[in-house]
């Protein structure tokens, strides 16, 4: 019964060492939140000690997420040294800055210290540049140095992601000195997955994956085994392009090297991962109309974020209305019209939503490039023919039978064709151009394409009409 | 001054043993492309092979994409025995099809016998299930086996991505004893970061890092430092759920059990990178009225793909028109209502798809659940407030302007003030209902908050304009 016991839990259950503090839908269980949450009210640090000690960074920081601001900072007062700085890794920016916040330098410099130098920077970079020089001052020489160089590094760069500590080695060892070399050292990193092949002033050589040290034979010199490094990534490298790198040749890590190709630190795959997560939810947000924000920004900060996007729609909505203003006569006389322009525009401004949607997605992932576009164009055009005739008959039967009106409907299905097209084209060549621009066509795209849509769809519907009724 | 130019060639140029194919934009070469274009045309199969012989499988199949579709398949059979069916799984599914269904069966059979078994079961997966059969019976019978076990695992589950090759030892071996295996066993999977430890029913006891190996004595036993199988996956567990705890837990890889806790594969983050990258796209492409097209697509698949999402659009179109209709004799006398109400519906539309965009990301990432729920619901109806009266003040002062008259500026305000707070509302609650009731927020999310905004914006502004002017 045990073993079935076990399997039901699903992966959890297996692991001795953690506690289950999710629940079936993934949130943490409220009666281990009711826990935490007492021992809080009653500052009873030895069971709080207790009940974190198990968990992983990225659950304790999933608890500091579901706790009120208050009890966040009161955990981490209570916990003090005990209190593990990587969990601010795994938090939203905002609730990160609240408890740096609210916590002295010198206790921050002592909780960096145990980091690996990649998380310690992900902490530094957000704080003022006089706290970050203050915590700075207060840690050993060589861990000073070592973060001082990536946060020089520009933002979003591989040398800002990159962790500093790593396994090297001289060409003209042996895999037995090698491995001898690591059983000894205990000040190896806490994970890797290769070691790097160095000459005496630090430049790269190559590299040796950990399985491969494992199947040579100990005589074996290192250099005779190394593969030439593959995928050294210079440290000023966007982090994007550093992700695409790890995609495309599936690398677990790669060396980051200084503009003398000497090895500076390591890439790892999982910064990656959380940098593809980053990018992807950039690209979905931008397309729906929101910046940067986060769960955790107040009210005020998030209307912010958010109003210069509405000003530009509002731009374009009064530039559409003017458009509608131009038939103000038209509608008058035949108040059907008003009735039925917004399907005109809001089909056409799906379409080229969908096909936007395509395009963009496909520039993110440089699957489209000067090689396919012209087939793409083609292919939209194509599409946007095709369902525009299908969606014009049937709005043109449903419009003629709506009013009683034949005309009407000939009318709304001859608009539906050229919107529907035209928002096609708009979808797929806004996007581009604003690529060959270098303006990013996540950001830019929907405003410009609805704006087309909205336009030719009121002017080509109403315009339509008004030459057929010869009204005015 | 040979150091400088491999520095700005980038990373691709630090590595010698790889052909450069692509250019500054990351497209492939155009002299390249028409090196390879020619050598097809020749039938040059000496050239082909040198120049494809260094490619990466993800190169390979980037230069597959970028060639057309007759090429393509000239291309696969001039390689012959020498093509990495590898490179099958880094291109568009339209354009595996394409290539698979033109090569006989039994070389299909040899090509994936060389590959590992995830990669294997990616191409087999897609085909008939008849040619499969006739596939698999061509293999050897310990492939064919583990095929099998992986296919017949659900689409999208752990087991099918898995991969059957691993290192599983017995608790009781020391470190050396394993260490030596490793080095005699030529059966080794291509890379791996991590080995098992198993009881003699291959029940999963643990498992150790490399890295642990080779801090590790050689006398030391396994057991003695193996950690326990934290984070094992059953194999019926969803992909994604799958990739939450490698991204959770920082895995490199992880093993995958049978409903028995027997260790039957191993799960890589090359894979699992793969998994999160199709996820965010299905999310994007999903919240913008697209589903799972690509671009090699044809145009009637494309369109057929589409037509359904533009449907269920139609319908809530009309029904906003039918509001609309409600008021046909008040847009009669105040034309300028036909011309403003464009931009109440609009504004609302766009506000709720900030609110709706970040609501769906959110509960995509488990960022949003019960304990934060009730914040961001506060939050959101706050930030709908505050952006509404910033509008309503700039909408009702334009429109006041435009038409010389004040009621109306205030009609459109007060309308905007109620749509914009509705269009909040509708943004976060209808994807936390979909939610709920287990629908996917980001199919279906968009639609029913537009029409939301589209009704109440509609409704709002001709209703409040009817009563006040009181017409009818």
């Amino acid at each position: 019964m045990e073993g079935q016991d076990e399997q039901t839990t699903g992966a959890r259950a297996a692991d001795g060492s953690h506690a289950d503090i999710y629940g079936e839908d993934g949130a943490i269980l409220s009666s281990f939140l009711a826990a935490i949450g007492a021992a809080i009210a009653d500052r009873d640090t030895l069971t709080l000690k207790r009940e974190v000690d198990d968990l992983h960074q990225s659950e304790l920081g999933d608890l500091l997420e579901a706790l009120h601001p208050e009890q966040r900072r009161a955990l981490v007062e209570l916990l003090g040294a005990d209190f593990d700085f990587s969990a601010l890794t795994e938090v939203d920016e905002a609730i990160r800055r609240d408890i740096v916040d609210s916590l002295p330098n010198a206790q921050i410099a002592q909780g960096v210290q145990d980091l690996d130098s990649d998380d310690a920077v992900y902490i530094l970079e957000d704080l003022e540049k006089e706290d970050q020089d203050e915590i700075l001052s207060q840690l050993p020489f060589t861990e000073r140095i070592r973060l001082r160089r990536s946060l020089d590094y520009p933002e979003e760069t591989a040398g800002r992601r990159m962790q500093t500590e790593f396994v090297a080695v001289p060409p003209f060892w042996t895999i037995g000195q090698t491995i001898d070399y690591m059983r000894e050292d205990n000040n190896l990193p806490d994970r890797f997955s290769q070691i790097f092949v160095i000459d005496p002033s630090f430049k790269l050589l190559g590299a040796i994956d950990l399985d491969q040290i494992l199947r040579t034979k100990r005589s074996i010199k290192v250099e005779e085994v190394m593969h030439e490094t593959r995928h050294a990534i210079p440290a000023t490298m966007d982090q994007e392009e550093a992700a695409r790198e790890f995609e495309q040749y599936d690398l677990l890590s790669a060396a980051v090297v200084d503009e003398n190709d000497r090895l500076v630190g390591v890439l790892t795959i999982d910064d990656v991962v959380d940098v593809i997560q980053q990018e992807a939810e950039e690209d979905l947000l931008r397309m729906g109309g929101v910046g940067d924000e986060e769960l955790s920004d107040s009210i005020l900060s998030t209307s912010r974020s958010r109003v210069p996007w509405l000003l530009v729609n509002l731009l374009t909505a009064f530039l559409a209305a003017s458009v509608i203003g131009l038939f103000d006569r038209t509608i008058e006389h035949i108040v059907a019209l008003a009735v039925l322009m917004p399907i005109v525009a809001g089909m056409g401004g799906n379409a080229g939503s969908q096909t936007m949607t395509v395009t963009v997605r496909a520039l993110a992932t440089k699957d489209l490039d000067i090689y396919n576009a012209g087939r793409i164009i083609r292919r939209e055009m194509g599409v946007g023919s095709i369902n525009g005739i299908i969606f014009a008959i049937l709005i043109g039967l449903v419009a003629a039978a709506w009013f009683r009106d034949p005309n009407l409907g000939g009318i709304i299905a001859a608009a539906m064709i050229i919107n529907m097209f035209v928002a096609a084209l708009a979808g797929i060549l806004i996007p581009l151009l604003l690529d060959r621009f270098k303006i990013d066509p996540a950001v830019a795209s929907a405003v410009f394409v609805t704006t087309v849509t909205d336009v030719v769809g009121f002017f080509a519907f109403l315009g339509l009409a008004t030459w057929w009724f010869g009204v005015r």
